[in-house]
């Protein structure tokens, strides 16, 4: 692909307009035209291809300390996406390259290496550099190797199972040699679950009580629990630990979106772990982590993930949503309804390209 | 001493009378008389000297699964104690070898020798095996050094710094080179631990936001946090994480008195930490530990708190209360109001004996 660069290059990208209380909405973002501007030395540009679409993005808009600056108000909304260059002052990333990075929902960026991952066919495709091999994949993988630590026999439990991290946490945990219980939302992603990646057992959560179905399905207690939920599924999985459990905070979906206005009481106010004193009972250990603290370790665990994937040990399904930048904010949003099975990506199939 | 063995010897006893609501009262435990039995082959029989109160006791009322079976309605009371061996089919264990276990409240117990540690007068008093050699000591020791990690330059920060444990913890703290915050009760604990047992500051829970002195005091946030306490001053310890932080769960003395019908709001529910998602932006660790796990190392550790007492590295303060195991009851609420300095037990100095 080439670009005619003797007339402007403009690009439309979603930039945050407000602050959103609770669930963003429509006028959370807004739609900016921009021309490109140059491409300097030690700069490319880069075509965006698909967006990544995570939980952490809600607590991106936020202005209050995190790991990372919240997005600034008229900021390009964070995103990790995967594109192509198109124009290059980088003699090692030359035009068609593929690349990932944290190039933000927008059709173009401009990038130096520093900020890129070139993107290597041998391992996967560019979707799976956002998936399986991106911080999708590792997240589960450091979050479960690292803070679980899995060890054959043990029972292992998954919160949001049936999405992007969580169905990649528990085939990992199989391929540990644990016993694996999703936790996930209806009937067909519980039947994903168990019939197409290989869990032992799945809960749904919108069917009764999760305390008790736990108890059943772990019999001898929780050895790993992985979180990505918070609130009263958290609260079941304490309530059930084994002996020297190791819970893994990955992520809190169920308090992102906390709004003293909602109209479901269960969102007015963010909850913490009532039964936390099991980790005391049982002699427990809770922990959280940031993927990017492991980024010197993701070239051998891009491999290893690979190498499962194509040995057939993992299954990563992904749900891609097609469509233009401004399709983000409805994307965002089925994601937080739990619309995806797998990986929810964004592929750019429209707009002004 | 020597006991006329030719007519019975009465023994009182605090047993569970009924499991009791929010806080206990006079209605939980009643007096009961028994003869003591023969004492046979392989048990002496101790008169019990002084019991220790501990936090922990009204989780044994309750009856939920726990760390250990809750005491059942009718039996007695239990504590640890030390105690004389006032008669003895142990040879090992003559009349005179003072000991410790927990035997209960009560003023005399049959015991066997694996239920009972020997009091070496060499490491310290019988009373001080209740407090710095005993449960108390070994809880900050082992909570501390084996989960709280903490390294020279650290920032510790423990709640209910003048009691028996968390007073331990702040001295240890200081040993291994860390400043210590504690945060207690009033002005005269605050004073008693700035000027008596070398704490770098004390923040008054009753007097502010705890939240925003624990700000004040840990610029570079708090490296390891114990706590003895849950509720809101956990909260507010988990909003001023530092990086890599470790949060030691030693107990929750805020949650063990929860009453749906208690007059104060916040004694009516139990709360979990909201600010648990601290764990992941700071990539922190909650733990959890019961000191009966590290019983094979009690004798080292024993070793080191008493040599560093001799050296005048920990003070250890002690409430100790006078009377019958009658006042065991107004002694322990005593414990939840706060009402001690350091280690509180309660001595037999009355009643038949």
């Amino acid at each position: 692909m080439s670009v005619d660069m003797s007339v402007d290059l403009i690009n439309r990208a979603i930039v945050l307009a407000e602050r959103p209380r609770g669930l963003p909405d429509a006028s959370t973002w807004r739609l900016e035209e921009r021309v490109v501007p140059q491409v300097r030395a030690g700069q490319v540009l880069v075509a965006v291809r698909e967006c990544s679409l995570d939980p952490a993005m809600r607590g991106w808009l936020d202005d209050r300390p995190s790991y990372l600056p919240p997005v600034a108000i008229g900021d390009v909304m964070r995103a990790m996406v995967v594109g192509e260059v198109i124009e290059s002052q980088v003699d090692a990333y030359p035009v068609g390259t593929w690349v990932l990075g944290a190039l933000g929902i927008q059709e173009y960026a401009i990038a130096t290496p520093a900020a890129l991952t070139r993107i290597d066919p041998n391992l996967g495709s560019a979707r799976e550099y956002l998936g399986i091999l991106g911080t999708t994949g590792l997240t589960a993988y450091f979050g479960l190797f690292e803070h679980g630590r899995p060890r054959a026999g043990d029972t292992v439990v998954v919160s949001a199972a049936a999405g992007g991290v969580g169905s990649v946490v528990g085939q990992l945990s199989r391929i540990a040699g644990t016993r694996v219980v999703g936790i996930a939302g209806g009937p067909q992603k519980c039947a994903h679950l168990t019939a197409d990646l290989g869990f032992d057992a799945a809960i749904d959560y919108q069917a009764g009580d999760v305390r008790r179905a736990l108890r059943a399905n772990c019999p001898d207690g929780i050895d790993v629990y992985f979180d990505n939920v918070g609130g009263g599924i958290l609260d079941a999985a304490l309530a059930n630990l084994a002996r020297g459990a190791r819970v893994v905070i990955c992520g809190a979906i169920s308090q992102y979106n906390v709004d003293p206005d909602a109209a479901d009481p269960q969102l007015r106010s963010a909850t913490g772990p009532v039964n936390y004193l099991s980790l005391l009972i049982r002699r427990a250990t809770m922990s959280g982590f940031l993927v990017f603290d492991y980024a010197d370790q993701y070239p051998v665990a891009r491999a290893r993930l690979s190498a499962w994937k194509k040995a057939g040990l993992i299954t990563a399904r992904e749900t891609v949503l097609q469509g233009g930048v401004q399709d983000f904010p409805a994307a965002l949003l089925a994601l937080f309804r739990g619309e995806n099975v797998g990986k929810l990506t964004l592929e750019l199939t429209s707009g002004v390209r």
